[in-house]
């Protein structure tokens, strides 16, 4: 039985397998032809924090497969009145097919998927965020920016907080091998652990992984630019050191006319306007923006049904 | 594409088309057929104020139409955390066939709608409800206090507060052409803009709408009474002043028999006993009050049907 | 028409049918043979109390059967906002075929069941939890621990508090005509109501209960061994209380050494270690606590079946 709690677990040809899917079952979506994929499968989709993207792409995602989702925030559970992660995780998996969770520490997350009896998708923590990494790469194919044959002719360049998209960016580079730099204000570099993972994994893939202080240096011949918001949930009391932090980081449009030309730019949203980016870029770059974000729904069910499968080999 | 966000867009035919799907649609159900008019179509339900009607009514029809109901309160998604509405509008649309939501300003509703890929349908806003006014309608009807080839032989009474109830029943009887008189305590009168726009529409369809202050007047020789809370939500401040201001426009007994003798009295409910309704009054027209709160299932499958109809035309 | 407010009323023979249901439906679903027993069929959920299991268990229920369940917290509906508890019944029984209320007092489920024009199901009240006895009742026969045939050879022993868990026991015990001993201290005796009720009906069905203060010799030869957790939802004022006067009524491995070897132990959940129960007894015994935790879904698919299938005899 396969999770899918970190893409550190995926090889670049399983993630190319959840991908070719996605894109077949988006083709039939845009079709308005449902194959019942998941025909009675359930899903519980546990939240710890607020969404919007995630709680209606897997809703929606499940639903279309046939199955069913079961919406469960923490305010409304036993979990919120403090039990056992293990219990609820092994009540939980003895009821349905999948489980999806939103929660803080990668380890919390951990610990629900030793004890459960079904395969746990990680759905955002506080350390990574790996199926927003699925929409966002399914978006870049889409836009000819990327090519799993040719992954070295790719520049991504993420620009702001080192944080659980940062981390998500290192990893996919990793695996899949196209050229990554991040660029953070100093104090806020990734997660030491993930880099030295992806520094071992970028070895065999031939990714070419830098990180830098100075975005100006970093943007230059981007394909793709991407950031995230510098405040994430639970950060709401640093907000204002934050904000004089990451003086420099707005992707503005300055900035965005040292990438290439042609170079989209993604955004996992919500967005937070004159921070890390500015209106015009947002604006400018909808089309992309707001694929991405459809991208969820598509990615999401590729993996789903890519996980169940897993159940019958 | 149409969208529902207020009955000013809505001639007196698209109005009949969308109740005689609803009376066909209600037929059937009452026999337990339910034909799959939405199969595969996803309903996102975005709610910025609590429910109980709105919310079950839309859920169940979604579902008995074969598609499915996505419930998000405004404290489960970033909207609730500061996110743009116009963002919000532009993801959840990618991902959903239809989207009603329940919010505060009309302009609110309005910045949603221009920026939705699909149709939205107002669940209520400070200005108006127009899904409830499609229920109260299939009651008069089914009570015979209507019809639609001889409107002006109505005459329907609203007596209390000049608020969303209150503006939604305007503009219902200048688009079909049937007697209202509106009776309020000073200060209390609806919306300035709305009145001017139904006179004009009156002009029309020949609909007599007065203004009172005079609750024994207005209710003389009515076929409908119906009234509505004097504190709406979100108005919780003021309830001490209004209920002093309302004195008087309680429906009660008394009052009733000033109407004609078979007159219904109809509520959109939550009621208030002693306030704008006697316990009297509301038990013994529980049978129309009921059947009214019924018809809000059957009137919005038949404006879901309606609303997707358009988009293949 | 059948509402399912408490076990009082229901005879041997009734619950023994809805095992049976439950079983055989139990066994399609291991085999994934999901039948449309309640194909278009609409369950409300209402919960004025957060929950895991009850949720889960009916929402998964129902969809598995074919219909669909509606999750209601009191925080998005207007019950919240004081509506009158009969006015909600009235609405919502209108649309839906079928409701189940988590609430406070038994006096209010019965004020709704009263309204309501479809079936009611207890989903866990200050008196009783008559759906979780259903699941253990699956659980004693899976582990050979009850026969209806035989039910004088168990003995049932409750360790803990007088409150809706050991109330239900009673009543289960005095229905079936198994032996049970109530261990609770002094001053937390189980409803004397109950207990009343509960000995007139063992007088038929040849029960045994009894009500004693020491638990080592209420555990005594032991098939079945159950607690429930001191500080109950609503209770968290009285905690350290609780606590002392439960002191010497945690079931622990000394405690369990003198149930019958072979004895299972029951929790409805959740469980608080180092309280009612330790964590060596929790986990030795948490195959049995988990196939009790699932057999809430089974047990409660098995009890929508058979309700509905009343209103067509």
């Amino acid at each position: 039985m396969r999770h899918f709690l970190s893409l550190i677990d995926y090889t670049k040809e399983e993630i190319k397998e959840i991908i070719d899917l996605a894109f077949q079952i988006k083709k039939e979506t845009k079709n308005r032809i449902f194959k019942p994929y998941l025909k009675n499968y359930q899903l519980a989709m546990i939240f710890e924090k607020s969404s919007t993207r995630t709680r209606v792409s897997f809703e929606v995602g499940i639903n279309q497969l046939g199955g069913n989702g079961i919406f469960l925030s923490s305010r409304d559970i036993q979990l919120g009145r403090g039990e056992p992660i293990k219990d609820t995780a092994r009540v939980i998996s003895r009821m349905v097919d999948m489980i999806m969770i939103r929660t803080f520490g990668q380890e919390r997350l951990e610990e629900f998927a030793k004890y459960s009896k079904v395969p746990v998708i990680n759905g955002l923590t506080d350390k990574c965020h790996p199926v927003q990494l699925l929409a966002d790469l399914m978006t870049m194919i889409e836009y000819k920016k990327f090519d799993f044959d040719n992954p070295q002719k790719t520049v991504v360049v993420y620009i702001g907080d080192g944080n659980n998209m940062a981390n998500s960016w290192v990893i996919l580079a990793s695996k899949l091998g196209f050229n990554l730099r991040v660029a953070t204000p100093k104090g806020y570099e990734i997660d030491e652990d993930i880099k030295q993972k992806a520094l071992e994994f970028a070895k065999q893939s031939g990714a070419k992984i830098e990180f830098l202080y100075d975005v100006k240096e970093a943007i230059k011949n981007a394909d793709v630019v991407t950031t995230d918001t510098w405040v994430s949930m639970g950060q709401e009391d640093e907000k204002e050191k934050r904000i004089s932090d990451f003086k420099g980081f707005e992707v503005n449009s300055e900035l965005m006319n040292l990438a290439k030309k042609d170079a989209i730019f993604l955004h996992c949203l919500p967005a937070y306007r004159g921070y890390e980016v500015s209106e015009e870029v947002f604006e400018k770059h909808s089309n992309e923006i707001f694929d991405e974000a459809e991208n969820r729904l598509h990615a999401q069910k590729g993996l789903m049904v890519w996980l169940m499968r897993q159940l019958k080999n």
